[in-house]
């Protein structure tokens, strides 16, 4: 058992009507506002007139930066640092979700360089030590980047899709109101769904010991989205559901059901190698590779954590054998995925292909070896990905 | 479902060996420093001398106040404003549980006002707008103080004790090393257990439609307590029950699990009237309270609360009828808190009077109605107190 480090200060505004508190907090860093946004999705509905109100009643100064896309891309990042720089942007108000987010905190770190920001991610990493400030209003349940400091970027010119983590770019306020997430389609609420059980995954099918209470934590997250996500898809309107899966999209990554476990990721990493070159929805992806990586990671040093799983989240009996249950827990999670959340379930359905797979296996370890719950090398992961055909 | 705001911005150090940041924390604050604690149970489990070593490496000028008492006093509390005042003292650091904790709390809320620090817990309650910033280093897992903006304070010339909470109170820093309660005796152990356990129990005891999410929290928390506290009983040097212990006193109080739940505490105010005039141990007090209470606020329209925490936390059989679960609920409750934490299960056994139950039920309810899970009136208090005996 390992200590950490807790230090999560975003202060959150949950429920309805709360965006009447975006002045008073974006007035304690400045006048001039960049405000970035998607697609236009927002306009659809009325959310930007209502932001661009509450911005005027308050006397700020906005600028715009839209169109930034789904797994989003550093040129959009590029744009928001030119106008950071240009128009002596005090902050960032990101309103959207996970993308519009992650390229905004690389906007607001770019802002306090001179470098192009692709040298925070590409193999230079350089330092990320301050950043503008960030608010965010959030419209989608998944990635959580509302309430942790990370974000991924891509780059179509490299194939690269690349993560980072740094404490300058955690939101200093973040605004929840589930009823944003209401015109979320069944199809994107389910990859939400799918995204945040996935960072659950990762931290919690792990041979470290560590505390029981997180563990606990995170059956009670997993538990959460199985409840709700197919509500959430038959009622869109069912305000708890969507504020259940809300909550949970911002606790299941911002750190605090780590405790001291130090473990990588492997979904993650293999996921955005798919996506990367094929541009599908991430949680897509995740649905497609979890239930295959976990019965590659089976074996009997492992065993126990699919029985823990299979008890606490699905309800399995207990008094079985532990591989009939491991077994077991993996079928359940793949109904939950393919059958309760209707997603396709292989690669082929959505168009990976086979001669792919070595780039994209070589790429997710980097040429050696993916660290995580079973270690995997460039041929492990091939395998895991025949598995998915 | 109500909204809420969420904005817990503790920094936590959990684990071992995390004092060596103790300077690095406070110097953010200026070098004057307060240091207080209890009874000098800190010296003689060595933590007093790393302290000052930690703080004479840092080259802080240390004034200190020790002495706090359990169930602290208004007059330690005027100490420690006096010694902020005449000192220029900078940040204030309380090494302890939660009365040395609580009490440092309002001697930094003190120094900050001119008039008398009972004034912002009696009747005239005085606004608490300013504190100087506090950095805390756990000693007892118990009151959640460490990451909580509230504390109750005794005066023992008017029988008084009373709560408070205010956003200026909240420690900048606390420090949980687990190992800090390996010399809690057993039975400050249990009642620490029987504290957070009560913290829950005050917010889950709710028919308010709330999050399932913060449910599941909950049920986990008071499963770890229930599987943990026996085990720090028995081996006091056990860190996996001593770490889970300790992050769960944080997180039982610390606001996140109440979401959008606004009702008010029932057992805490009841047993502040017991320990105001019989000093007697918070978390007993209680261990014996709360099942009787749980008892009387049983009926049709409260059942299925009571039936959920059985099934959860106790894992009773969900298949009976709801009535005949809630009350093994009820009786698992009981067997945990006298039978494994061997605690006294009646007011008899310690020493607190049928002749006291009118003033201090009024008091309980100020003479009005006690709001909570069931309002509460003088004459409810009076039976309730009654079933103790």
């Amino acid at each position: 058992m390992n200590g950490f480090v807790y230090d999560i200060p975003v202060k959150v505004y949950f429920g309805e009507n709360q965006l009447g508190h975006l002045g008073e907090e974006l007035g304690k860093y400045g006048k001039r506002v960049l405000l970035t946004y998607g697609g236009g999705s927002i306009k659809r509905i009325g959310l930007y007139d209502r932001i661009i109100a509450e911005l005027k009643k308050g006397g700020f100064e906005v600028f715009e930066l839209s169109g930034i896309e789904p797994n989003p891309r550093i040129e959009s990042v590029r744009r928001g640092v030119r106008i950071c720089k240009e128009e002596k942007i005090d902050v960032l108000l990101a309103v959207g979700g996970g993308s519009t987010i992650d390229a905004t905190k690389f906007m607001a770190a770019g802002a306090c360089v001179e470098h192009d920001p692709w040298d925070f991610l590409n193999e230079k990493r350089a330092p990320i030590e301050k950043a503008l400030p960030i608010v965010t209003v959030l419209t989608l349940a998944a990635t959580g980047s509302e309430m942790d400091c990370g974000g991924v970027i891509s780059n179509p010119e490299t194939h690269d899709k690349i993560g980072r983590l740094a404490p300058a770019m955690l939101p200093k306020v973040s605004f929840l109101d589930p009823t944003l997430t209401y015109t979320v389609s069944p199809y994107q609420t389910a990859c939400g769904a799918v995204d945040m059980l996935s960072h659950i995954i990762e931290v919690y099918f792990n041979m470290e010991q560590d505390l029981y209470m997180l563990d606990c934590f995170m059956e009670g997250m997993m538990k959460t989205i199985v409840k709700y996500a197919p509500i959430a898809m038959k009622e869109p309107e069912n305000y708890e559901a969507r504020a259940n899966l809300m909550w949970t999209s911002s606790w299941a990554i911002n750190g605090f059901v780590n405790g001291g476990k130090q473990q990588a990721w492997s979904c993650h990493p293999m996921e955005h190698e798919l996506s990367a070159i094929y541009d599908i929805t991430h949680g897509l992806g995740l649905a497609i590779l979890t239930p295959r990586w976990m019965e590659y990671c089976l074996d009997e040093r492992t065993v126990s954590k699919y029985v823990q799983f299979g008890v606490n989240v699905f309800g399995i009996r207990a008094d079985k054998e532990p591989m009939a249950i491991a077994h077991e827990s993996i079928e359940r999670l793949s109904e939950f995925l393919f059958d309760t959340l209707q997603l396709k379930s292989t690669f082929t359905e959505v168009g990976i292909k086979a001669e792919d797979f070595p780039v994209m296996a070589r790429k997710a370890c980097a040429g050696g070896i993916l660290p995580g719950f079973k270690p995997l090398e460039q041929k492990d992961i091939e395998k895991i990905f025949e598995m998915c055909l």
